[in-house]
């Protein structure tokens, strides 16, 4: 049961593999007359594209989600509601060497394994970053209910390698008006050029890097969420590691609140415009599992890009001797940016599934 | 569904709260003919059992658990195998004063909107620490059946505060005979006296300190998991998030991996004994969900313990006024020590259920 | 995950063998507040309890649950709520002869295959109804929150072997009064007396008879439930072959209504009281899954009880060559009557989830 | 969760409506490695086909499945399978009049409330019998992978109205080669044809019939399957339900058992081939929820098609007053021979799932 994204009301089911004639996803359990907007979907879509801009790779795709079911006159109507993205401009020839000789820290050995041999290859099959356009179609789906019931969902670029963003603060950054840039979005313009001065180092360099983005989810009342197994940390973290290259997850403090003496770290409480919050929001939100009203702050790890261009060791799986492998055609040397949209995503349907 | 761990095979059901009459748990699915060695089971338990050292609360309890039912002659029968701990030895008035007066950064607060204040809030209920206790039990059982089939589980004390120990170094710690102190593991016994230093005073500072547990998973076959959803990470993730205080969680490099250059984070391939390998372990084990046959090495961020004795500000829930509140009651300075075997148990019972 | 109801909200995990130190169960995802009222619920359980009737097992047992967890002074804390019903009265000795002889009919032999013989045979071991002891007491506890909600659930006896009580019809039964017999339920107090001449004989024969349940729940809202794999059906369906000796379900004219044309079976629709009804009931209530608003009528098929006092043939599973059997022991004649409240209690767990 | 089949090892996403664009089905789950044949599969669908008799609806339609992800060269490559199939020849207009006037035995009443009127009319939107399509597809893909571990599945048409056919009794059937008529499987030609002169006869009155389909799973090994909730009889039952029109199921002698003494429907067991079998089958191949090796034997009751030709009695949403309605188009008089193969398509899927 590996594509399929299992909440209490909202269930995904992600279909396909980067090259396969398309890649999709099937939502179940959304309310019955909901107007999709579509413009606002395409938009979304736009932001994990490939080929926005200088800090990605080049292949071009139309990437346009078409619905297929569940829609009656562009209006949800109880059916699961299904949509198709064609893949196009795919070379799978590409990739016929990497069958025996697996690319380091991809899951070419692993799916090699997994499936005796069978998995498809090409463009990395159903592991490819590809597979999060129907995520964040979905995603974008979720968001739009989200947004009528007073959520936001906002994620930015918290730092590439060694480079970090500006934090978000509490509710502040959700106060104001501030927009972030869509396709590179950060906080602080110059740490922003900054990290991409990082990346194109990289590219250069025929190398890649990776970052940790920050998302917050606010407008969610406090009370959600169970206990123990069923917290909203758990599930958040169970359905981000779906994207490919997440390595980590925290959430409020995190790991650098293990730093902190308790008195450091614990959140005074305080009343504001007659609701119980925190002065401080070390937890992120979440207490026990369930949510305190503060904003719910996490953070995702993702891990440099695997592919680069430069020579590295892998093992011929026919011979088991190792030989030198280097990694053609041209890739994001940093997918961070084209991840922030996935991570939205991930957690606009966690969070709609809660609220629900 | 909150109190629930649903494997594919495996399911455990935690039941109990600090001062009800027992806490417990069943587990579903084990396999029929296991024969349970009650001795082995109670050293793990001791290691989680408060009063072990000068460094956990003095709420001295047995903590015998006691099966009740799935086992004939001490062999389990096919049937759920459920264990119950009697709760003896617990002052509930203690708590009283908590009702409406939330300590800070404990579940007081949003357990009180989730069950509209008829949260148990004695001792924190279902949300205490000591229902690790059946946790632990559920993962010594099943510890036992890796252990049948080669599969160890370790964790040690990463770090308290700033204080970090030596990390694990691919197979090297598991190939040796070196035995870590069950109730304070750590690799460099230097290390640990600084971290004993550190916690005593947070002690005498009336104060806390929270750390990072480490946790390596060897004599796992490649191949194990599923892409996306149901990957390796999401499953250990969503399980870990159940132990308090637990809020975050990195495979492999993770966070600290997003500061290297790709070319520095990709483990390159090699052959060792006849077998694919990679000469570093930044991936932690797992590519693409999957086991790569390197262990599985996980971090998790365990927060100060919310439990101080300094004064602390708080919001009356019947006035809802602010007021100053100092937690009574002798607490741990530091779990870490004693989740350590959480972690382990946690990730015994995630291991199984996906070996079965 | 054998024992263990999962709903959308409530989760029940049942333990426990005929002979082990306790049976019990776990309910998950209850309400808090909820003010459990144990006279009920020990009146409803005695319903169940053999030795009530001449028509029941002579076997005597207290069988109150004790709740050990989840309440705080009688009411739900929103933790799990667990009970247990301790063993006592049983002789395994009695059934040390069928370890390699399995009695016909009975799960001897399954068990024995599918746990490797190290199933559990005293008494049946899991297998046996009096683990319908645990099911009852969580029926109970959801019926308690469903008749808050005005729903109401209630069983009779649709007949024994040949002869048949009057059937349920529309919603007449529950508008009145009439309450039915709580240890016999019949509609026809003339034919439950033939029922119970019906039983003596099989008892005087050293045999067994079987019977129907019919079961209505009134007063759900129309819409509730899904299309396809989980409609009301299904999940009634799924949790009502829990009960052992269940062969079968159908649901409104159900197999009977096979023999009629579409013209006979169909409903016709009508206004009452302001709300869309129909005429008839054919469709037991439920139409796409979903229910209609009309009364959700079922009846599932109760086998004859396999335990009898005749001589039959089984193999011993040592030599594998056939041997006479002759069950040891008193044994119900006929369990219709005790699992007319396991039926209203499987019900009732169902249709709270649902409401939830 | 509505329109997903959520094995443990298999899942099952149906998505479309009657006349979406496409309906369609994602197989989570499938084993890599397995070539599927087309040609099989298209023949299998076929059978469900309409048009291919003088028995069913004349709506023609291609009907095949494209499989559009999942395959690498034919065969499976551990991605999800999905296939769709486009919808054509649909005239929509057909049923705006059943917008605020259901028709009676439909869905259209439940699915207006439970969506609150958004819910796709056309065809019966979701809750048609066209969405069986998808499920014979994946039905046909799990066949496949059965047929290669020895287990056979075989439907016939049980009874039309009053008209019986033989019974399957015990393994006879399987033995020999007798292949029945993939478009009107019955064992008796004698007993077919009379059911087909009562399927005309009520399409000459306009009127309809249903029947009762009874399936047989052969050479699965004793020991599958779990007890109380998760019993093959749970399953199979759970989803049979999902087929439209499916009121009632049951296994072995099922209601017809309960007319027996237990002496009577007991089986008493013997030795075949040095295994141990069961001289008779009332119990159906299933004890306590688990096989015993016998053959698998149940039967589903299919309402007479709720579509009729005759004036029939509706309330108008809109006036809440009683209208007469009368179906227009030309409908199945009868949907059983159609629905023997859905049968045997979600028999395949849940047993396959039982056995990976």
């Amino acid at each position: 049961m590996s594509s399929i994204l299992r909440g209490n009301k909202i269930t995904v089911s992600v279909f396909g593999q980067s090259h396969s004639d398309c890649i999709g996803a099937v939502i179940d359990g959304l309310p019955a007359g909901i107007e999709l907007d579509a413009d606002k979907i395409a938009a979304f879509m736009r932001r994990r594209a490939p080929g926005q801009s200088s800090f990605s790779t080049r292949r071009r795709e139309a990437d346009i989600p078409k619905v297929i079911s569940g829609l009656v006159d562009g209006t949800t109507c109880g059916a699961p509601v299904a949509a198709k993205i064609d893949n196009v401009n795919a070379k799978s020839s590409d990739y016929d060497d990497y069958k025996y000789l697996p690319r380091p820290s991809h899951s070419d050995y692993t799916a090699y394994v997994k499936y005796g041999g069978n998995n498809d290859i090409a463009g990395g099959g159903q592991f490819s970053g590809r597979l999060t356009a129907p995520l964040c179609w979905a995603g974008a789906v979720c968001m739009q209910l989200l947004e009528e019931k007073g959520v936001k969902i906002k994620a930015h670029i918290y730092s590439v390698k060694d480079v970090r963003d500006d934090p978000f603060e509490g509710e502040t950054l959700f106060d104001d008006d501030t927009e972030l840039d869509p396709f590179f979005p950060v906080i602080s313009r110059f740490k922003g050029d900054r990290m991409k001065t990082v990346i194109d180092i990289a590219r250069q360099n025929s190398d890649s890097v990776g970052g940790v983005i920050e998302c917050a989810v606010t407008g969610l009342p406090a009370g959600l969420g169970e206990p123990m197994f069923d917290g909203i940390e758990n599930v958040i973290a169970k359905n981000m590691f779906a994207i490919p290259a997440v390595k980590g997850i925290e959430f409020g403090s995190g790991f650098d609140g293990t730093l902190k003496y308790g008195s450091q770290n614990n959140d005074d409480f305080t009343v504001k415009d007659g609701e119980v919050k925190t002065r401080t929001n070390n937890h992120g939100g979440i207490l026990g599992g369930i949510t305190s009203g503060m904003p719910v702050i996490f953070r995702v790890a993702i891990k440099p890009t695997p592919s680069i261009g430069l020579e590295q060791t892998s093992v011929n799986l026919q011979t088991m001797k190792e030989e030198s492998i280097t990694v053609k055609g041209r890739h994001d040397p940093c997918i961070v940016p084209r991840a922030v949209p996935a991570v939205e995503a991930v957690a606009a349907i966690t969070v709609l599934d809660l609220l629900l």
